[in-house]
């Protein structure tokens, strides 16, 4: 399959160059370690953007789709909303974008841990992920991006470049916290990423997943790091909108509408920071199933029939935000 | 005129080669003949994408406008749309891409039938629209867009290059179907076309238009033709939004938005398929005057009134896209 | 400051090239003055064009933002909006948009007088604001944009000349009457920066002003300038919605977002044009307070708190446009 597909990382490398030479104007920190990794700070000790957040988005999806903030979208309180289309959908969001590198620092004693996101990851392939992807890019320099307040420590760095086969000096890492405008912006930005992790959990086929719009509000920063991803979750939970459009009959366009929003989920009905408590922060305590968009809307390209499921929850958004 | 007016061949030139170039991230497949023409399959046994047919659009326009998805628009239910500006609308819409050019296999004997669109047009200038618009673009190398599912054969390939008199290996064919994804897109975004040809048939001087805007909701697609092409013509008729700007004084400015919508026709109040089996498919028993956007906005740039026309039919989009 | 910030003119000039080169696609005339400056009609004898507006909106904001037309806005009876969004809005608003520097003919007999805009301003920094703002850009080339009908004599462009310190024809001056399209979507594309404006006048501290969305109609063209002005004006007071981002504790960022809008303006509530006239065209004795957006959004990024002021009035919006 990797003979038809495009390189993720011929794709998302001039994004991330492009990313590093405008850093005055989008408020980043570039720092080139000696020896070691270039390391792109936007959001941590740098003030970074919102419009950071959505360049590094389109890193994310490996240069295969566009992230754009529009000043209308699903939750009327809170127009500006971040819009994200990809042609090849499952390759951009599971292939690319989705933070299922885990990045801890096993050698070290820094504690740093982080979910690694980003073209890297279609290098390195260390994920079970990219078996079913049938996909694995090859690239002389390569990025990730972290959602975390600092860069990984030397002992992360090293072990990128030992699953990539890139040395340190070729390696880009691009860091937002969740409590900053990048980081917020960047992780809101997962809604479609999200609808298709959700549609792997339940079993659709992904291939069968041909394309893919999303939309959600931009969630407002918050310094508490709990806040802050209870809102940018609660941004995609209650407020995220995806139509998939999937060559699959009617029976499996129809089970995936039902099952793809976070509707489906036990834990659905409180702001997620809410949750995130009553679970006194264990996350894996949370019903998975949460983690998907408000309202889907799947449209079978093979029957023409277009099934709904989900529903916005404007109340819950703005309780969360407020 | 021409000599003002920009070349729709060397601005557009760039995005087809891009277009290209992008062939495995858009899906698409790219071929050259020997001694033919480049064939580009955007949906026939190529998936393509909503992105390609975006793509495609823009190369309609002869590089002159910009087509985008808007995650919000005319329709409520299905908020993702297409929007079309062109700063020349006249010259982007009309003198490139407006299917226009009949292309019947007349020579062989495959049966082939297309209508081409885009900036080959201006090239061939076969059309006698092209006398109003006195335009004529020259070129090396051109390219033309087919709303079909499947390349042109040797005969109509040669019938372009001796009316453009460009050689056939400098000819881009991009064909999509109805059906695809990238076919019922750019069809979609022939909403300010549409508007743009309705203007002309009733008679309203072409040279007075000098902006537009236009919005319709994405169809979803459909694998039957005629459902396919019902939905692609209903995103506008029923769901279509154009603003025109026009130097002209109040009476003819009123008097088009009036004429404008399609609720100037006998046909309007019924999903197009239901239409087009009434008259049994045979296309030219339609009353012409259904084949433009639902609402007008026009403003005279001349007076400073806006005049209004038409109606959006949500009720009558969602019975068609259900 | 200057050095941690980009440069204005080096990230617009490729803006403004690139508009001349498409000149003929935008409907600009642009004319090289012997020995003098560069001139670039948008509107007066030009025909210019909304996407011209757009693209000279961009180079008003030093390329330090984003200029878009979206089908949907604040108001639903006049969708077509004009979205700015800059990652550094004060330097892209203040430091290049604000049309603050007076360009007035003193040594001939022209009686031109214009306001200049754009990133000429940040090379003569010869407004106080550019104190506060602690910045100054240094060019070889750069640009100025006129709200006029007609470019500036040879007295204004020495100058120009003299203070930037830049050659007469390494100038260039683009020009657009409120009247013409361009005009319209540029001054409506102030939406962000009058915002900026207001909390400058109101003593917020600038550099805690750390992001921002802007939206406001396209208003539109009206040939008589005060009706135009009325317009551009109105789609900004009434109509137009910003949020900020700002890093500030709570009782600050309330204030603001109460401090912002519109309607704290004693003269809030008719259509400009209608003020004008009632203080018999004396802009001065029009309250300052006015000219700012409908409705604020302010977000503490400190905080995590929203605070909201004003008020959207379609109604007044309606009213001026009709």
């Amino acid at each position: 399959m990797s003979t038809q597909y495009p390189s993720l990382n011929a794709l998302s490398a001039p994004l991330v160059e492009r990313l590093v030479a405008d850093a005055g104007l989008l408020r980043l920190d570039v720092r080139q370690e000696p020896g070691g990794a270039r390391m792109v700070d936007a959001g941590a000790s740098a003030r970074g953007s919102i419009e950071a957040g959505r360049r590094i988005a389109e890193i994310c999806l490996g240069g295969l789709g566009t992230v754009s903030i529009s000043p209308t979208g699903p939750i009327a309180a809170w127009p500006n909303s971040v819009v994200v289309h990809a042609a090849d959908p499952v390759l951009a969001c599971l292939g690319s974008q989705y933070a299922g590198w885990s990045l801890a620092d096993e050698t070290g004693d820094s504690g740093f841990f982080a979910l690694g996101s980003g073209p890297g990851r279609a290098v390195a392939t260390v994920e079970e992920l990219y078996t079913e992807l049938a996909y694995k890019d090859s690239a002389t320099h390569t990025a990730l991006v972290l959602e975390a307040a600092g860069g990984p420590p030397s002992s992360v760095v090293a072990k990128v470049a030992e699953a990539t086969g890139i040395a340190p000096e070729n390696l880009t890492f691009i860091f937002a916290p969740t409590q900053s405008l990048a980081g917020a912006t960047q992780v809101v930005a997962r809604v479609l990423e999200v609808a298709l992790h959700k549609a792997h959990t339940v079993g659709f086929d992904l291939h069968a997943i041909v394309d893919g719009i999303g939309t959600a509000p931009l969630s407002p920063q918050h310094p508490d790091f709990i806040k802050a991803m209870g809102r940018t979750n609660d941004a995609i939970i209650y407020g995220g909108r995806v139509q998939l459009f999937v060559d699959a009959d009617d029976a499996d366009a129809k089970q995936l509408a039902e099952q793809l929003p976070s509707t489906t989920s036990a834990d659905h009905g409180a702001p997620f920071a809410d949750i995130f408590g009553r679970v006194n922060g264990d996350f894996y305590k949370i019903d998975g199933a949460l983690f998907s968009p408000a309202e889907a809307i799947v449209t079978s390209v093979r029957t023409g029939a277009t099934f709904r499921g989900g529903r916005l929850e404007p109340t819950l958004v703005e309780a969360s935000f407020a």
